[in-house]
């Protein structure tokens, strides 16, 4: 690790870096079934499920194989796919309407409020997230988290980890590369960013991970900082 | 005037009716001079006409005649066409980003502050301004104004009044347009909101006039609120 980045705007990861959507998901699932009729779902393998289609649905932008689409279509037609495994292809319309809005309505991991306050006295917080504008917006407003700005997929046109989309963010606020820090708990968008020539901040997220899994949970490449949580950060950034 | 429309999102014009566009260019042009060997300029007037090149510039771009390109690039184009007429011609290409960049340092009217902090704690809060995402960013960051999301211009790819740039707002906020409320200092603003669907609020904003200008003195248009200040608007939607 090199001395502390003179950065003046922090990209963050979103999924997974400040928000707990394995965890949300899960206890939105069960809180949907109940006083319905449904069969016993396991609600955090539901999570996985739905979130195991994120890349290959977003893969198919990247690879060109289709024009941009934010990502609550995806949400919503990676649903679609997986509602049969779990016995609940009987659900309508406005109920699948109604799952796709859980990502809407993700919990803040316990630290990243308040050290998302702290960081942004000094430094611009962006979110750069594949998340869509709506999304993200709505996710803020519930968990109160303190944006100052929602750039992301939908504001660049590209998903991450296209190098566009971390490029197309620093140029829209107007810094070079190199005075962003990307923070994310995920090495590959980390390498991505770095590729760029964006500073990194890697965030241990030993929770979001199923049982079992055993990648990002820790740093794989040279990255400028390596935090355990969003407080820890703004006190290795001086905030 | 209506009952108090039922919205979800507020859409905010930012210049003349959050901040104070013509007194923050004229002060920072007076600071500018200071220590310099200028001659003497009237800032007042050189804000007024740096500003009348606002509307034309845009209309390249609304009217088709020119590919988009962000605020910071017609204010630049726009600063280099009036500075032979203030005496100024001979100021570096440095000076002159220095002069462009003003406009990320307006400050906001007294209540500006204050009663968007109300507004927030209850409603969506988007700057739909023509100005770039960075330009509205750092003006945020300097004046403490609290935004949700930064659309505007850069965002929807499009210069308001253009319909794209409000029906494209509420699309990125997944609001119906009946669910937005733009709020603005200007009734062509509005008026424009209005045939899209949104819900309008007009601000009184008499300081932003050069002394002699009548037009935008007082609302034009059925508007469902008028009011005074943003502290006003918080009253009257009960935050």
């Amino acid at each position: 690790m090199t001395a502390v980045p003179a950065v003046e705007a922090l990209l963050f990861d979103v999924f997974g870096t400040v928000v707990d959507w394995r965890g949300s998901i899960a206890r939105l699932g069960a809180a949907f079934a109940e006083g319905r009729d449904l069969p016993p779902v396991d609600w955090a393998a539901f999570a996985d499920a739905w979130r195991a289609r994120y890349q290959p649905a977003m893969a198919e932008v990247r690879e060109g194989r289709r024009p941009f689409v934010r990502l609550d279509v995806l949400h919503r037609e990676n649903l679609d796919a997986i509602l049969a495994d779990f016995g609940l292809e009987s659900l309508s319309a406005a109920e699948r309407d109604e799952l796709n809005l859980f990502w809407h309505r993700l919990d803040p991991w316990p630290d990243s409020v308040a050290g998302m306050t702290r960081l942004k006295r000094r430094l611009i917080l962006a979110a750069q997230s594949n998340g869509n504008i709506g999304l993200i917006v709505d996710m803020a407003k519930y968990g109160g988290l303190p944006w100052d700005v929602v750039l992301g997929a939908e504001v660049v046109g590209a998903y991450k980890p296209r190098p566009e989309a971390y490029l197309g963010a620093c140029e829209r606020l107007g810094r070079a590369p190199g005075r962003c820090l990307m923070v994310a708990a995920h090495n590959d968008d980390l390498a991505a960013a770095a590729d760029c020539g964006l500073r990194t901040a890697f965030v241990r997220r030993p929770e979001e991970k199923a049982p079992g899994e055993t990648y990002d949970l820790v740093p794989t490449g040279d990255w400028d900082l390596v935090v355990d949580s969003l407080d820890e950060l703004a006190d290795r950034l001086g905030c």
